[in-house]
């Protein structure tokens, strides 16, 4: 299994590059975890897959924290057929989703019920691609199932699901939705943008 | 056939509003054919699959050409079981997506060596998810055959593709990556990042 994502964060402002750089200091405490590379578009994690939503929620939460508009978009994948298996993304403790459709949901539900409040209000919006299976839409509905009883879905939209809410439980139902939903050792990808002091914002 | 895009801009200054609000006006010409909402996070656009890609295109050049560090993010997609058929989505002319995976490369890389100069240098990075069919990473090589030959091929990444040109050949590459493989009638979802003017650019 290898997992990781491709992830970049865009703050609305002038000092842009100070504000990426004040914050990453929240990645060091998952620097012995993960392998991190950046270039132009993007900063790779590498790791087990459990870690990679802490540590996207981390860096946001910082770089968000000076009320700048500020937007995190990611590309999440696990099981990539076209990577190599690597020991380093073997995860910590089972994610269990080698069970039923309906005990995930359960168990996704209870992970975010569980999750803790950073007090920084954010929305977001993901699409979750399980590859190359012939059940994949099933997985789909089966996710959407959860994601309106997470406490945090705030509306379907056309090619993703939108939520709403505190990061904690949000990042925590995006991370429930990557690991508990495709097949256990399968090829499954989430595109997420999350986005936080939007003057826009509903 | 139901296909089309969310699709966000973040210019990387105090003035984004602005600037967002500047390039719209390069929408208008395509605004008969393509049905346009916007929100907090994204602006949708559905429409015939190989206009998405050239709006997209003509928008960010627009945004991005006062010199800011400007990038697009979108999530494109054709065929999603869970959206309704439309009749403004069906393809004013055969993409022909319906041949052969070799005839396939060769008609993009024709495209794309007929596309437009536009003067505007970006990176862009993509993942190409063909979902729910078995041959997914059939399709994906192919592409990838393409990309290589596409004139603006940069490197492989983890998750994904890098390019590196005008913005172009790079939109025409993007396009032609989603519309010629992956079934022709399958669901196919495009995530993409288009950079232009990063202080980090190689």
């Amino acid at each position: 299994m290898f997992s990781g994502a491709q992830l970049s964060i865009y703050p609305m402002s002038d000092n842009f590059v100070g504000i990426i750089l004040g914050a990453l200091s929240t990645l060091d405490p998952y620097r012995d975890h993960l392998r991190i590379e950046t270039d132009d578009i993007s900063t790779l994690i590498v790791g087990p897959p459990e870690q990679l939503f802490p540590a996207m929620r981390d860096l946001f939460v910082a770089a968000s924290g000076g009320g700048i508009h500020c937007v995190l978009s990611a590309a999440v994948s696990r099981g990539c057929p076209g990577e190599p298996d690597d020991p380093a993304c073997t995860p910590s403790e089972g994610v269990g989703n080698d069970r039923p459709l309906a005990e995930r949901i359960v168990g996704a539900r209870e992970a975010v019920a569980n999750s803790a409040i950073t007090g920084r209000p954010v929305a977001a919006q993901f699409s979750l691609y399980p590859l190359g299976g012939a059940h994949h839409m099933d997985e789909i509905y089966g996710c959407i199932d959860f994601l309106k009883a997470s406490g945090v879905f705030d509306r379907s939209k056309n090619f993703c699901t939108k939520l709403r809410g505190d990061a904690g439980p949000v990042f925590a139902t995006l991370a429930e939705a990557f690991l508990r939903f495709g097949a256990p050792d399968g090829h499954v990808a989430l595109d997420v943008t999350v986005s936080a002091n939007s003057p826009s914002a509903a």
